[in-house]
């Protein structure tokens, strides 16, 4: 009998959330499924990792013949301990998500639910990070449970370029009302911010994160345009976050530079 | 008169470490120089930002004849605060660090003082950071401030191609033992954990995070080599995280299985 991948399961909107029992639910009959996720939600968190503190780890009964274990550090120290303190072994699979919340074009950068998947990546780990445009701690997760199992069950056969793993968002649609799944890029987009400004009871000022998503990007080749026009966006997503194409070019002008100094 | 370039800075040691006191000095003659920096040490929070809590912003006189303010947020909120709500425009620049200890590599995606010049690149703002390989906090900052203020000098006069920042790490060398800069590449390295387990006063177990740097790339084009080599290491970095190369591969794969279903 050919031996069950070991697939780890994590979030970043922490282990009660509903979006991590319908992962979990979806890729259980793919697997032998551990799920080390943080203790509470951990939004925004992006690749944020935990030096001065000491970390608890707690064996639970959050999900049915499923062993899990909830941590008090971020999503990236989750994978970290799962790794050398659960499993002892590399996964042959990691799986984030499902995010209650859009995680496409520059969002993948603050995002908790990335980081995790992109420290597996790091580590040699097939990984990917599911969002559900969806905010709602009710939502519903049909779809993006559906295309969740599907991509687990892709990755799993093929496995994905060295460096690579994936970030996959669902549309806020039915599961008949999604047109299939679209290979795409990250859109060139930002946050543009508008922090409120309000007085506390002792009468001191505070800022309060807020802002407008803004899409620069008219292409069709974007994750942004494939949820707006009723698709699953995929985007492999790397680490290597060198500019090669900058490389030349700063390399000349300094030259020049030197010269004329 | 030409008007001076405004030049926003920011760390991850927090605004009282000796490294942004050293980055403060050595840009001042370049610009306006304002500092928004965090008022508590803030390692390892990658591209955190806060979401769930209201934020502080005070100012205070630390700097010599600079304007500063303490945040009482992670180092890309102190950007995403100082555009807003301290400058009401974009800076001309904005300058990360000096950090004490190294961000090449793999580190530039756990590092909150590479986050905060991504962070400002977002915006569209020519940014650098710039860490120092010594963690000591009495280092001697002498070599890494020359070249920060090299670096700043030329990105004012040249800009940077879009959506590129700058991660600069100056050796634990003095001044005249560098051998110059190197315009280089991310180093394929992880880090090998070993979480150090230990048992609290209250007789639970406990983690800490703990590990080994692992350079797996042996190529002389890197940050590691030119570090190791005397030379300052320059990687320019982009936010685009799409890796484009897998595209067509997974693509590929993803509609033969398709097809066989």
């Amino acid at each position: 009998m050919q031996k069950r991948p070991v697939i780890l399961i994590t979030n970043d909107d922490g282990i009660t959330a509903p979006g991590i029992v319908a992962l979990v639910n979806a890729v259980k009959p793919l697997g032998e499924v551990v799920v080390v996720a943080p203790d509470s939600p951990q939004s925004g968190m992006g690749h944020a990792i935990t030096i001065e503190d000491p970390l608890r780890l707690e064996s639970v009964s959050v999900f049915e013949g499923v062993e899990a274990y909830q941590c008090s550090g971020t999503p990236v120290d989750c994978v970290k301990l799962a790794v050398d303190k659960v499993l002892h072994r590399k996964p042959d699979l990691c799986l984030s998500g499902i995010n209650h919340g859009s995680n496409s074009s520059v969002n993948v950068i603050y995002s908790g639910t990335m980081s995790a998947a992109m420290e597996a990546a790091i580590e040699g780990v097939p990984a990917a990070g599911f969002s559900l445009l969806d905010y709602n701690f009710h939502a519903d997760f049909t779809a993006a449970a559906h295309y969740a199992r599907k991509v687990a069950g892709l990755i799993l056969g093929h496995g994905l370029p060295e460096g690579v793993l994936l970030n996959v968002n669902v549309p806020k649609l039915p599961l008949d009302a999604i047109k299939g799944m679209k290979i795409a890029r990250q859109a060139r987009a930002k946050w543009q911010e508008e922090f409120a400004e309000r007085i506390d009871p002792r009468g001191r000022k505070y800022f309060w994160l807020t802002g407008k998503f803004v899409n620069m990007d008219r292409s069709r080749d974007t994750d942004e345009w494939a949820l707006n026009n009723g698709y699953v966006s995929v985007v492999p997503v790397q680490f290597d976050l060198t500019a090669y194409a900058a490389m030349d070019t700063i390399n000349k002008q300094w030259k020049e530079a030197g010269k004329n100094a």
